[in-house]
């Protein structure tokens, strides 16, 4: 038995997201039906996190186990052939043993991107939040900053969902722009379920003026859940990179 | 009567190109649709030029003349709200008396996108020709630019096409990259059916190989199509900017 490590890019937009789900088709369950007719095994695979259904990625790491002698660098090729056009194969390995794509996460991280004019894009309309509103990237980058370090996201959790802890560490959480595109991008020891989702959300609605400055240093402090602005759209939304110890999809994709 | 001129942006991937056809839906019919239905007036648009099945634009620009008070800046909102998605209005305006989209063009530009990479990616399928052998940059650089000047482009005319004159001037002419993207961007005083197209598959074939590096001299000397490459996809093609006397599309999109 090895196991095979591989990194999938998708498109969210036609998915249910990543996990399989009873109500549609998802990421996960497209690729394991793949790898299942091409080694004829019951394959399960195991991705380094969930992605909601219409959120992208660029560096979906994920393992599985087989029997088959397909050289783990020949997989891409062979599932590339069958998979459909919105999700590629872009690299394959065998990962040292023991290697867990979930478990073993060291690092994550996300880009949300926003087109900022008054008519939407014809092209990246799922790829990108269109805001025609004036934004004020000064206090929207001010307020990315209160994120960086160790918090407790409790503001940022959807309601509902049960942990034993929402304390997170980020490493970056910043925004830049480029003509009509704003890019925030965030890396972190891992997100709670929505988080970057509402992060966005607070700061758009800071930008927008329709939350005060120090909103986001209020969220923080206070962890409510009111605190926080709205869940921004999922299709802005793209996982774009996980570290491992010694492995980075960086070097990959 | 009132000239109202309008910029689009299309990703032509869902069309049989601008022009209206009898064997699908164009770009030209979608938007003369939405013009009819919102003027109640039998309106006919006119285009700086065709773009073939496939080919994108960030910039055709199109007049049309109507009774209608729709204030010509507002044309953009209005139309966008039926439009589908693909197509969006990016700007209105009255233009100068006696303003014709495509008989007073001075200058058009075009990309054509590349994905240079093993495997091909799941978010620009539809904008970008996939190329996963090694292409040797310098010789397509050295290519491009014998194309700067005045040229008779008769060896890159689709076969079957009547014209008076095949002689064009091309003012910019060149490859640039940017991590595993590579961009040709060509400007010129008008452009043949096919003819970015079969220019860039002639540079294709010499970046594989497959060519003599002084394919593109001698196509250009000879004039005969033999001599030119195969014709590129029209998936990674995309009309970028349209010059007029007084009139730039790149100040307004």
């Amino acid at each position: 038995m090895r196991r095979i490590r591989l990194i999938a890019e998708y498109d969210g937009t036609n998915y249910v997201g990543w996990q399989i789900q009873p109500n549609g088709e998802s990421v996960q369950g497209v690729i394991e039906r793949e790898l299942c007719s091409l080694t004829h095994e019951d394959i399960r695979i195991h991705g380094s996190g969930r992605t909601d259904s219409g959120v992208h990625s660029m560096a979906q790491v994920l393992h599985f186990d087989t029997e088959s002698r397909i050289p783990a660098d020949k997989f891409p090729y062979a599932l590339n052939v069958s998979l459909p056009h919105d999700i590629r194969i872009k690299y394959g390995d065998e990962p040292p043993a023991g290697f867990h794509s979930r478990f073993d996460v060291r690092k994550k991280h996300y880009r949300y991107t926003l087109y900022c004019a008054p008519h939407a894009s014809a092209f990246c309309a799922k790829t990108a939040l269109h805001v025609h509103q004036k934004l004020d990237f000064e206090k929207m980058c001010k307020a990315a900053s209160f994120i960086l370090g160790e918090h407790d996201f409790a503001a940022f959790k959807s309601e509902g969902t049960e942990l034993s802890s929402t304390v997170r560490t980020m490493y970056e959480s910043q925004w830049t722009r480029d003509g009509k595109f704003m890019y925030y991008d965030i890396c972190g020891s891992g997100f709670m379920y929505n988080m970057v989702r509402i992060l966005v959300g607070t700061m758009l609605e800071i930008g927008k003026g329709y939350l005060d400055e120090d909103a986001m240093e209020n969220a923080l402090k206070t962890c409510s859940r009111n605190a926080a602005g709205a869940t921004a759209p999922c299709h802005g939304l793209m996982m774009t990179r996980v570290e491992y110890d010694g492995f980075d999809t960086q070097d990959y994709v």
